[in-house]
């Protein structure tokens, strides 16, 4: 094949992106219940928010390098799967499924862009960077906003408390300060409104 | 509202890109007809795309900027859905119906974000600087992804000819030579297959 071949291929394997579901749906219309989101959609919609909020990172970011990162960051789920970040079960082994995909799809690549998505993804993976810290951040902004918005969501849905969502997502700060203090907004505002129980109100 | 409330409404209302659906169906596996995509998933693939197949572009571009034109470039259709290239009558007022879309959507960001985004967009519609011809030829290209994967697909669905396709393709090659000259491949691989007809063929 000619590397505009491998390419395409890529291209082509990786548009199955659009059929993996996450737990969490789309923003709501009144009386609705919304559908889950796919990864490719959630990808977009993440790289949106990188290019409006990246005002309130931590530190300077390459908002080239951020997108990017951005954009492949869910890609070893076409292999491996979408999982729920509150299943302890299905968390055992995602780690070694998503490094199969990963050797799977981006292997597809001319070797050069497989090695730079390949060293795209372990540094979104690994967090340490200012880049990878504020698309992290992102991320997980991204799967609160649709609970803040939708009466509580996936939270409700899954009965989740006030302390496993501020657990979860509280590493936000590392990435930006300004949207962690904001997305606390949002869990003390549900639970509020009666929407997501705390460990004590649980007794 | 703060400037961060404005931006994150901004989001929430962006997200039912989500739900407005394009003519484009998805890449079929084995044995089914796939679902069509929705605008959100398309402009993921696409701003991958035009990560992966930069080298290819006719001149020198700015991937950042293309980046940003290309997850920007479809919020419009939130307001006024996405236009069937192929069929004339719906074309009719695409313009207007999508200038009063961005005065709406574009005006619940704050005004300096407001501006950037408008300039992003015209540009890209304008499709003079290489970034905008390099991503319009690329939404050219993702629309033919498919239907050269799929049995011909939405060109044998709505009947369209050889010549069609190649008239509305053709601007492929103002952004780049080498994706046009494999896109043509694609079309003449179709009718050699009997999947797409000439004029010729229909006397």
């Amino acid at each position: 094949m000619s590397r505009l071949e491998q390419q395409l291929e890529f291209l082509r394997v990786v548009d199955a992106l659009k059929r993996v579901e996450r737990m969490t749906r789309l923003i709501q219309r009144t009386g609705e219940t919304s559908r889950r989101e796919n990864s490719a959609e959630h990808s977009w919609h993440l790289a949106l928010m990188a290019m409006l909020l990246v005002e309130h990172a931590n530190e300077p970011v390459d908002l080239a390098r951020v997108l990017q990162m951005i954009l492949i960051h869910d890609i070893v789920e076409v292999d491996a799967g979408d999982t729920f970040v509150y299943d302890s079960v299905a968390m055992v082994g995602k780690a070694e499924r998503e490094q199969l995909a990963a050797q799977r799809i981006f292997g597809l690549l001319p070797d050069d862009q497989r090695d730079e998505v390949f060293a795209l993804w372990h540094e979104f993976e690994a967090r340490e960077t200012p880049e990878a810290k504020y698309a992290s951040a992102l991320d997980r902004l991204a799967g609160m906003l649709p609970n803040a918005a939708n009466n509580g969501g996936t939270w409700n849905e899954h009965k989740v408390t006030v302390e496993q969502v501020m657990r979860r997502n509280e590493s936000i700060a590392t990435g930006s300060d300004v949207l962690w203090d904001h997305a606390k907004q949002w869990i003390h505002g549900a639970h509020s409104a009666g929407r997501i129980d705390s460990e004590a109100d649980r007794g």
